[in-house]
């Protein structure tokens, strides 16, 4: 792909290199390895989790009508290329060849991985970075591995040890924590760290049906609370899941505002709290990043399956983010167009935002090269440690 | 009105042809038969219920000045004419000229009026379309169905017995079923269907004061569950009001999100739920309709009464809604002012937005066309089966 | 400042002199009298309360680099000055001569300062006045005079009696009265009037502990409904904080929309309300304003802090919006950048605005200006009789 193709605005050469500088991916996960046929592949770029209603297709979304804009030429099509030949292409290259491509094109210099209970069928982190060109570290999702505890058969206080255990243990090969708590409960959880009782009486329950995925609230805050000790003590950020995603959530419970008083909390401990999607409660993300200062945001998902709309939620999230405050994640999950679409609506959309901050007279190019290189990669290396 | 006022922006041919054809207006209602005063007139371009406070006009709002601009012409009168210029010109040509010329300039080919409990004063569904040029269905109001019924002296068990066969012999006659719980409760409602005992419980209490609008939450509840049964026999899709409204709403528990609970409910049973307006709240409308098979969603009286603005309002739900999900209504009552507006301001909106990916190169020209007649008609038609 | 650099697009020449006309800024608090150190001015133009983490700076912000922007060349520098220049120009100045140019910048008319507890080393509203060349009157806000009548060693029912006699006489010289019980509880305040018998019992434990802020809710809303009951004798407006602010807030508490039944309660009473920022919950004040007559709205906090991106969000806020309802703030605080910013994006917005609908037909051009009038000054000035 040309950059005159991703960067339509007319801007600065400075300002111009630092929109196309390679981008860190803060938060992503793999891809399928295998190939995929169109029902496989149409389940892979929704949210939904079923197929489109007869007669109608996932492909008829924003992100549908992208994939066919933007992925198309990195394959070796026009652009615009109906549904069936854009996939009789992807199996044609076969599943690595594509991507490879399409992990290249979105010009990704490090992959933070959330391996979640991803399975064989996924690229590992290291996959991911071989495939894409690009280093790769590992994110390490709470609630997958509560779940391996929960099934070993422990006592309540063994639970406890082992889980605090196999948290560091996988936090030392980690580069941050991820928690998913708005899935499995809602971000009105009570902020305090629960008592070592409780813990215990809840785990006693939970270990008699160890199957069951975690939705028990006072044993998701002792996972949290577990969380912040361990990143204290290594010093890594803890992200969350918020705003919208699959329809397993309850999307006004999701509203990171709801946080607020764990972020509150969390402050004196110095650990990072990272909020990621947010979508559409962004500017209420904007706000807790600009007032805590331990707080930072993103809207990955967002501008993803908001493609064409994407640059209007870029613009209402800089509205009053600090600019230390944003970085870029492309959530990408199953096909790797979602990652070369982040990345282009990442800076097609801050492109807007900084062309339209200069020809307004409101910034100078020095400062618009500035930030474009913290939101696109700096901001994350440093709280990242990268 | 010339088609080059209605659509500012230049799009290709076939776009443009799309944006012109006719509509269906999925929810509306009468428009008054009768001459309006200045006061009345004012009463009926307001959601407020109240006259503009000492020294101000109900016309100093957005759809005040888009009165003036779009309608005026229609009624032969210039661009921006005063108030009582354009008032003294629908007295003279009377109100069937004027609602007439209006509703024809709409543009409409179906018109689904919710009847409510309208009364003489406001045209029949027949008459909206005969006057309108256009074809016309009936939606049927669950609440007012049930304040019938409360009032005929039936014990709890015939209130039960009654409700359903009266809803369904209205359902016999209609293409949807509507439900006004924001109003009378709020989208917080539990979304279990209730038990019968307390079904007949709450009824024998009403049934004590039938004069008194319901809002009785279990009634609700029975009422939008016994809609379900028969709106799954029928086939019928069932519309919600959401969102912004009249004072008597509580806007904040308007939020169609709360209903995800009553969503999922409902998935297995197959009904199409119908998020009406949901402003503020049209991006929670946008992700539910895009998770859930079978929620579809408008931003009817929203369109109207922003006007000038509404623009940005198109392009938000555009940010994540599917393609097949959206449909037009323009929540005409009591003026055929408000067809009109609704109308052309869903033109308008939709023309920005097509432009504007045809113009960045995001989508194609055959692409825009045919999702602006997926929005405009093809959506509602299928889903209606009209 | 050059008026061609304030409004950069092209208008006719009276919708510019509305725009340029003189502003009464309704809400606004006292600057600081004396020298700022780099760090005190940092604190003063974030809502934070921190310093900004380690290697970063509250200078790399929307609001820091509009100061840099538009503040620097009233001081004497070019745009875009480094933050050091900057401070050190304004230190050349002095703080009596920086806070002169930059208050006379703005373009205000009339300042109504809330002094809150201020201190000496805030300027009072006489002081304010005399340094922007404007008249200055006084807001008095509840809490501050409530926890003074706390302090002086009442009996309950001398408490009721006080603090009622002392706010009639802070009203007496006032031209309106603030509340935030958005910071002390929210806003989903119980909307009734609390019995005698409950403000007894909680005044009698408030009293023994009077040092601490008030937080318990029913004398917050007993001083609420003792407030109204003044209003409404001496005609005065009530404001109230909602949407963001600083950390002590809970975001999702401030949505004005929760305080709907105390608007409702309050409606009778005739006492207009005045929903102060709002953001991100602009959409759902205007609503409000919509709906309700005594209902009024600015975004004042909102228009600085999001700087370059403010127009969008006196966009949203003019969707709904009527013409009679909107006012102007700047909500200064600390430093006098934030009353030129203010002023300056409010300007800048509105011309975005007025300047889009005059190029898309959809206004005229002797409306927009009159509604420039209405919004700058016109609307202020009524409702607080000045």
């Amino acid at each position: 792909m040309e950059p005159d193709d991703i960067l339509p605005a007319s801007v600065p050469g400075a300002v111009r290199a630092a929109l196309l500088a390679p981008l860190v991916d803060h938060h992503c996960h793999g891809v399928r390895r295998g190939e995929l046929t169109r029902s496989q592949f149409e389940m892979l770029i929704t949210e939904a989790g079923t197929p489109a209603p007869p007669g109608t297709t996932h492909f008829d979304t924003p992100v549908g009508t992208a994939i066919r804009r933007w992925c198309a030429p990195v394959l070796g099509l026009d652009p615009h290329a109906p549904p069936a030949v854009y996939l009789a292409r992807r199996t044609e290259l076969g599943p690595a060849e594509a991507n490879k491509r399409l992990l290249r094109a979105a010009g990704v210099v490090a992959f933070l991985v959330d391996a979640g209970r991803g399975g064989r069928e996924l690229l590992s982190a290291a996959e991911m970075g071989r495939l894409g060109g690009a280093a790769a570290d590992e994110i390490v999702r709470l609630e997958h591995v509560e779940e391996e505890v929960a099934q070993e058969g422990l006592t309540a206080v063994g639970y406890i040890h082992t889980l605090a255990e196999r948290l560091a243990a996988r936090a030392s090969r980690a580069v941050g924590l991820k928690s998913i708590v708005a899935y499995r409960y809602g971000l009105d959880f009570d902020p305090a760290r629960p008592s070592r009782g409780s813990v215990i009486a809840a785990a006693g329950r939970r270990l008699t049906e160890p199957g069951e995925r975690l939705d028990d609230p006072i044993l998701l805050r002792h996972l949290l609370w577990t969380a912040v000790d361990i990143a204290r003590d290594r010093g890594l950020p803890l992200q969350f899941h918020t705003g919208y995603g699959d329809p397993g959530i309850d999307l006004h419970r999701s509203d990171p505002a709801l946080m607020t008083g764990f972020i509150r909390a969390v402050r004196p401990v110095g650990v990072p709290v990272i909020l990621l999607h947010c979508y559409p409660f962004h500017r209420q993300a904007a706000y807790l990043a600009g007032v805590f200062p331990h707080v930072y945001v993103d809207v990955g998902l967002a501008l993803t399956y908001t493609a064409a709309g994407s640059a209007t939620i870029i613009g209402e999230l800089l509205e009053l983010v600090p600019f230390h405050k944003l970085m870029f994640s492309s959530d990408c999950h199953g096909v790797a167009e979602m990652c070369l679409l982040g990345a282009l609506y990442f800076r097609r959309g801050l492109t807007r935002a900084l062309a339209a901050r200069l020809q307004q007279g409101e910034w100078n190019a020095s400062d618009a090269a500035r930030v474009a290189h913290m939101l696109g990669s700096g901001n994350a290396r440093r709280v990242y440690r990268l």
